[in-house]
């Protein structure tokens, strides 16, 4: 879906930077509008305007910014991302920076998404890899609830959205985790695994990144008293909080893991060198055996008797034998081979 | 019990999903009743309707719905598991959300909650893993207390079964961890104990995660005025709060003691490494003697006066023979062999 | 005195789980009851009934709330030890659970106490391992002070004398810590210093566990306006918490002092096996010369002409003596051996 | 530019510290001043006095101070270095103190900016390594907002510069840590890495140090009545707020991902210690063959058959090989070699 | 200047435990007075009676408790060191403990100041080792402004004193750690530098201790509406207050410091080991060549023919030679010697 969202995003009309401008009235998209209709259509009852830009240029933001006399801060920052997660009131409008999460080819990336919110009218901005929010109109305007008339629904509506797409993400993290905990338990990690185990750290440490705001954000949008949002809209953003929260319990959960993992590993990796060391030893000193007897056998003095044993030389191989079988058996019987 | 449990779930009236389905007057069940009458009877004064479903089907849901007048996102939430413990109070009616935790054999398996308290009735929805509410039921009804006569007291003894059935779960945990103390201090960790004890830690992590939410879950019942619970009942749920945080200090308590496991194990591995090394170190001295002199003695050289002596041989063999008592004996004092 | 004061908890009258029950007036003792009687004593003006319980059978905890009108949820607790400390008010009366802890030779036990108090009496409820209140009897009988004429006053004294039995506890892992520390820097831990300091930690947990509730109920003492206490009261109750948080301060500095054990004794243990390694590196070394050039001697190549010069065999002799001193001396310089 | 900047600093009018001291009318610089003149000048009904100080000796201090009668403290303080940043409000007038930090030839360097803010003046001493706010003052001339027109504009124009400035410190940060995230998967560290590494946590923590209490310094310019700063510069003020939380949590992450790095490092560390164990172990195992072997085939009995065998002497050169190679297989495949 | 107050404070009149018992009025000193005498003093307009006491016994605390009326258990307190610092309102007078931190010998040792602030009199106790505040009276008396003429500006120069002598503490301890820092990252840490970081974290821990409570006492003496406080006071107990917490996230700073430098250590220690490891692998490998060499040349095989050819032997010693030099620069390539 990410691919045709995608494709639906290149498409001419886009080459301004603009996704979608169009207005509603009860639900239903009447009109795609130029901006410059914009802050007219805003002002009618009942009508909701909604502009969907990406990676837009400060001539169009401008643009915007005229039709609902937006803040200069705030159009400051919508032009530049890396904002971390908030709410701003500046106004009459609200100013809304939520962190998006993709996977893009196995790997996670992150975007922004800037919403202004509102009498009768939404800008959401996207930067940065996410997915197009198409998919959310979409679903909106085929949406029956009688509720769903109002600007404020469209963002709890995006939201709702950003916080669902953490969820693939969280997966294939969960996934691979699993796989390095598996490994962890039979056997020393290697450089790959440590490789894989450090990236899923900093993926998850982003993932809290983008998730944890999010929550002081939602709650703002639930207690505090914004003219922008119905008090019929808070049960829904609580139950977006509520989807956040869970991110982040998965996030902490998977992050404290993965230090077990580390931990475990070492204790793995310390008991394998032990009993590498144990092995060299054992080893050594069988070994050993025959180099000292054979040494003392090697001897050029003029008179030992027992080289001239009748069975001195296969008593000697037998004895060598002997005691390296008992070694042997001895290092095994406690563990050390 | 569990099996009786299950098996009593298993009865032909369960096919939907319906456990139970009965209204009671002054503690006694008067009635087993179709969800359809469920409205009805719930509004009649001094009667409690408690349906149990597990599991159930959205349609069920919405059945249910419609008798009590739910909200649309608390009937989404308990159709989907995976919910963190919440309370949310939608309209007049209090949905709560709480983790079960159960042992199946031996290992710990963890199961949703979710209930819909209003005026007149209660709903509970268990998902996965969990003991049937039979026994609460059955325990409702012969009580002789005057206060139990409530949903509200229902809902107490449903959240106090679901916090002493974290109780024997701990134990179990509690037992392991004590054999792997024992087992840490004496001897460092096989990979066995390495794996019982990440398992472990991820139990607790896990059961941290079920528990920790629902003190504010209970915090809430007791000192926000929700209509739904009579004050007479506040010293109930406190008393539930009071076990909840007996289980966390209990999970709390096994995390820290597991992470001492781990330290201790680290040292007890690094100390015994450091044992092998010196063995090893005290061997290949002591091997190294007869070597070194029989090496000597195996020179091919013309002149070594030694070589003829009377008691060459027998005088080199007693040397090294002394050489290597006296080593043995030195490091067998300073503690390395 | 511990086994004076269980011989006197022994004492006949104790049998039915009863260690004391008094009348004061004005501060002196005017007569001991009968449990039946409490009830009516309590409620003249000016009188307190100070009832102890020693792990009471159910039936005498039924008797003593009928005196009292306790409330059903704290009777139960009483009756069952495993409770965190709290402050639960039922009514007219006090709840209060605190952990005691006791040395019974040389290790840590732990007890509980639970208290009701209410307008005219005290019911002190000991579990487990715990000193008799009859010192405290004692002391207050003696108190010539004004103030001391209430059952809040006794609730302190219990208290008070509770936070003081940390004291010996707290001491005693004092100096067990003061032992490992000594030992952690002067050589790596044995087994034994392991375990021990694996114990200590274990230990500390512990009293932390019991001591660290305690201010929260010691705080709500002093704060709250709980009828039961009079304000003249507060600063004794904060004198209380002062108490507790420089028992806590003491057990959290003693956990932090046995993590930096552990550090450092990681840290020796690596320096030390970083030694041993040098030394067996040094002695293979040097064992390697004799080795390698006695072999070159022993071979029997029929043209070497050392072998037949006049002083090969000493040279040789000297030459392996020369090399291992030079050997011997630059490993010693440079502190691997 | 710092290069510029300093050099500016060190005109000639600098030599009494004083790196200006002008008045505006309406965002216009319309007079430089001396000193004892900013008292008159800032009681003027729209006009603003902005005096720069930098490294201000005492005695200037105190003609500052009686022109705008400071308080004894601020001036102290204004005197000292190595102030926390903090906000005070002294009478009629704000003082706050923040933390500088510089990039001098590769090395992060801190420094302090006192500033004092009252009706018609601020006054701002630079400490330490800082760049001049020559760069401020021009931006601030050439601005055309009418918001621009009062000494609090001053104040967030430079707290934001302070912060703005934070930025390069951290990207070289940054970029040092992706190199030792490159380097530390790929191999153990070096000393060398793992002083870099070492150095940069430093430098992190002191970053920390300077830009944590900011955020409660720029809380407090927001939502305190202070009344210096007019109510619509709040959004202003929220808006540096939000530049230095994104700082914080840069280093924060930052902090963590050396965290990481340094437990990945020491897992890579044990790998290559288990690797190096593995070797030494091989190659001693498969060179005690030959010594082994030759040892006994160097024994001198009297009968050794196997000498005499026709091809006794290849046969068990072939065997040594044919061992020694087995071995090497052997090793090889099970990743020892 | 310590031993100079030492020993002041052995004079004569010290003997009974009191340094100073003065009168002063309008900020000079009029009379040195009797204890017996300081209450009505006290009482007198503008006159306030300062005493200083140092361990004083308990029948000299009764005797001033008499004349100002204080509290029994801040007097229980003040005989008892071993307090954390805490401030308590006991009816009119405040109860303020304090811990210092003196350099003694280049240990840090700690003592205890107790306060007793009332209407017209301060009485200062100090335990343990401290320095002697004649210095502060020295100062205050020479004090020409207005302000200071109350028992709370004493009061202030107290705590004000005392945090300052937190300062050269930190400063030697700080020394210590750059110090630790230099080395621990030249090479692995001594048992004595262990042993060195050990005690430095313990007196930092202990410096936490002693400030960490103050910030919380300092904040009630400029918040709370305490009547022995003028309001004008409140800056400079702010004042001090930012000065404990600039000592207190000094002290941080380096328990963090030195938590890296453990890090740091146990790479270094850990890189050594390898290097140790690899240094013994490289060195076995190549005496173990001549070794197997002149062992298969010292075999009795009958026919080994390389033992005639012409040049056997000066051939055998140059591949023994070649192949070790060829070893030697293989492991110092790729940094193994």
């Amino acid at each position: 879906m990410t691919e045709l969202a995608r494709k639906f995003d290149k498409d001419p009309e886009l080459e301004g930077g603009v996704v979608a401008s169009s207005v509603y009235f009860g639900g239903r998209r009447i009109a795609d509008i130029p901006i410059e209709e914009a802050g007219l259509w805003a002002a009618k009852e009942g009508h909701v305007v909604w502009i969907g830009l990406l990676e837009p240029a400060r001539e169009l933001l401008l643009r915007v910014q005229r039709q609902f006399n937006l803040h200069d801060l705030a159009i400051e920052d919508a032009e530049h991302p890396h904002q971390r997660p908030k709410i701003e009131q500046y106004g009459d409008a609200l100013f809304i920076v939520a962190r998006t999460a993709q996977l893009v080819q196995g790997r996670v990336n992150f975007g922004e998404t800037h919403m202004f919110v509102g009498k009768g009218y939404i800008v959401s901005v996207r930067h940065g890899v996410s997915t197009s929010y198409a998919a959310v109109r979409q679903h909106w305007e085929s949406c029956p609830s009688a509720l769903a008339k109002g600007e404020d629904f469209i963002l709890y509506a995006i939201l709702d959205f950003i916080v669902d797409n953490y969820m693939p993400v969280l997966e294939q993290i969960e996934e691979e985790v699993d796989l390095i905990e598996d490994g962890v338990l039979a056997r020393p990690m290697t450089s790959k695994d440590i490789e894989r185990l450090y990236m899923l750290r900093r993926d998850l440490l982003r993932l809290r990144n983008a998730a944890g705001p999010l929550v002081e954000v939602c709650r703002r949008l639930t207690s505090a008293d914004l003219p922008q949002l119905r008090p019929a809209m808070h049960p829904l953003f609580r139950d977006v909080t509520d989807h956040i929260r869970t991110v982040l319990e998965k996030v902490d959960n998977l992050r404290e893991v993965l230090a077990f993992a580390f931990e475990a590993s070492l204790l793995v990796g310390q008991s394998q060198e032990t009993a590498i060391a144990k092995k060299l030893a054992s080893w050594a000193a069988i070994l050993a055996v025959p180099t000292a007897l054979a040494g003392i056998y090697g001897m050029n003095f003029a008179e030992m008797p027992e080289l001239h044993f009748d069975y001195g030389y296969p008593t000697v191989l037998v004895a060598i034998a002997t005691i390296c079988s008992i070694l042997y058996w001895r290092f095994r019987k406690n563990g050390w081979l």
